[in-house]
């Protein structure tokens, strides 16, 4: 499993900051030489890498609540891999490992800082970036922290496939909600409706009035929304909401992209003072504090088989910025990671 | 002090709905014969109504928190007034009430539905439908329950000068924060510098950068936003938020007479997520358990000096709809209120 660690690694770059879209342009993939291990150092190699939608938001060069990307430096992702040489105590190669990684075949992390243990045991190693990680949190925290649905209540989850709208939209059936999802394709809101088992669902691209949608889908208004992409989905809830409803704002991944003028505008934010709704937005890491709670829950549910969640695989780290920029743009079907070296916990 | 009740009053109804502006068409002042009062019922002289915003929004046929005002029927607000007549042992001749009354000179009011005392010793007359009554609870309640303003932070309020605004203002103020004030005209922007004795304020008519103007008054940022206005300076107030901020959805007077895609879209949402802003809307009479609560404190703050109130009188009932109609485009200055009849209390 040890074998003496390589010379070079790959690694993409970013190359310039995206202008709206994200195009393969902004990204490069270059080879540089790897320094040996200094003392505490930790050479790990990437398995997979985990694409997020709000890693757009660190190509800019405006500040956002995750520190920018910077020019000419390898992006950053959630990632599992393995430790492949350690000039430090607490890590042993072989180990797998959880951690921030670069966009690269293999990351040299100063003193170990932010890895832990990954255990290929408790669930396949993909998982501790989806179900287990931080998109399954993500969804997790807005329902307990902010959305709060109550059985019998009316929860509607847009991007409903997606890596945290999956497990929103299942929580929401477990804790006894009618769910309705949104996704962007045929084939995904089949899988909402057929594996997830949703209440109701529609093709947010080929069904542009959502109004009418939600309508129909949410005949008792809708109490809880856990919003993954703002902007027209979001305006039209707002619309069809009850009083008291919570607006849980996870994510807008339908403005990320936008600048100016072509941002959506939201005309009716009357109806939060009208219709007295709750809206907040967070960020998981704020309450890491209940990752214990989170895990313990999820894990009951992932083993009960009452939570299932799907994962994209891309293959290669040559194709992480085409499976990005797919992902920006929807076509993703379920979690989006990337496959960067072989999986020793598969065989 | 209780003339014979006389024959005929006269009202202002609702003749036609407003699309989008109000105009003086939409109303009319008839003069229609006045029933004796059966059993139970209790007539009101009207002396003071209260015009605030949120009535326009019963002149719409959509259903909004409060019930629609009725075509050819007349338009209700909260008022004091006197007993004139009564036919009910809880309500005596002579007396000063508080409740809900028709833009009329008399009201019946079957079975005394919603009357209480009003006491002219506590505060003069007009005051009970201002500082302490309803917008004045809206303040109270808004800070309290979502605002909830630490000592050092930074409060905007927009419409600062207005009914509900100069409370809330006056009470960030007292509760130790840096308070900024926006209003529409110079003369009430000074009145907020020298009366209200706020740190800073701007004439949004005249400053529409309201961006700029929000960067120069806060330089440390927003971390309490009291609504008032919507539209852009919503969007300007996000755009200079602080992390966690709280904003307090209480009203959006500039979009109240817009419809369709004259209302303005707020563009900058997602700074709800990045910023994990917690946007509350609400109305004050979900809260009014708090009332003895919020009153005790005001009377207390009003004793002290630390809180002043500016009303704003038209006199005659004929006066009402352009009142009501001026006080939509804010110009109002203070606490819009219409003096029907002679107030006893003030000899």
């Amino acid at each position: 499993m040890a074998d003496a660690p390589p010379a070079t690694t790959r690694q993409v770059i970013l190359k310039s900051r995206p202008e709206g879209w994200v195009v393969s342009e902004n990204f490069e993939l270059r080879e540089v030489p790897l320094p040996s291990p200094a003392s505490g150092d930790v050479l790990v190699r990437a398995i997979y890498l985990s694409l997020d939608p709000y890693m757009r938001g660190r190509m800019d060069a405006a500040k956002t609540y995750a520190a920018n990307f910077e020019i000419g430096e390898p992006l950053q992702a959630r990632a599992v891999g393995e430790i492949v040489a350690s000039e430090n105590a607490a890590f042993t190669v072989g180990t797998f490992v959880f951690g921030l990684l670069d966009w690269a075949d293999y990351t040299m992390i100063s003193g170990g800082k932010g890895l832990r243990a990954a255990d290929p045991a408790l669930a396949p190693l993909a998982h501790h970036l989806g179900v287990l990680g931080m998109p399954s949190m993500t969804a997790w925290v807005g329902l307990r922290e902010i959305g709060v649905p109550k059985p019998g209540e009316t929860l509607v989850v847009s991007a409903a496939s997606g890596a945290v709208g999956q497990v929103a939209a299942q929580m929401g059936r477990i804790l006894g909600c009618r769910v309705i999802g949104t996704a962007g394709t045929d084939a995904k809101v089949a899988y909402l409706l057929d594996e997830l088992k949703l209440d109701a669902a529609f093709n947010h691209n080929t069904n542009p009035d959502y109004l009418a949608e939600l309508k129909i889908a949410c005949p008792e208004g809708i109490d809880v929304y856990f919003d993954n992409v703002g902007g027209a989905m979001l305006e039209a809830a707002l619309d069809h909401a009850n009083l008291f409803a919570r607006f849980v704002q996870c994510g807008s991944i339908s403005q990320y992209n936008l600048v100016g003028d072509a941002r959506y505008g939201v005309r009716n934010l009357t109806h939060i003072t009208r219709k007295r709704i709750h809206m907040r937005g967070f960020i998981v890491s704020d309450h890491s504090a209940r990752m214990g709670e989170f895990l313990s829950e999820m894990a009951g549910w992932l083993q009960s088989g009452q939570m299932t969640y799907r994962i994209d695989v891309t293959e290669g780290l040559e194709n992480a910025p085409t499976a990005f920029i797919g992902m920006l743009k929807g076509e993703n079907f379920g979690k989006q990671v990337v496959k960067i070296g072989a999986d020793p916990s598969e065989d």
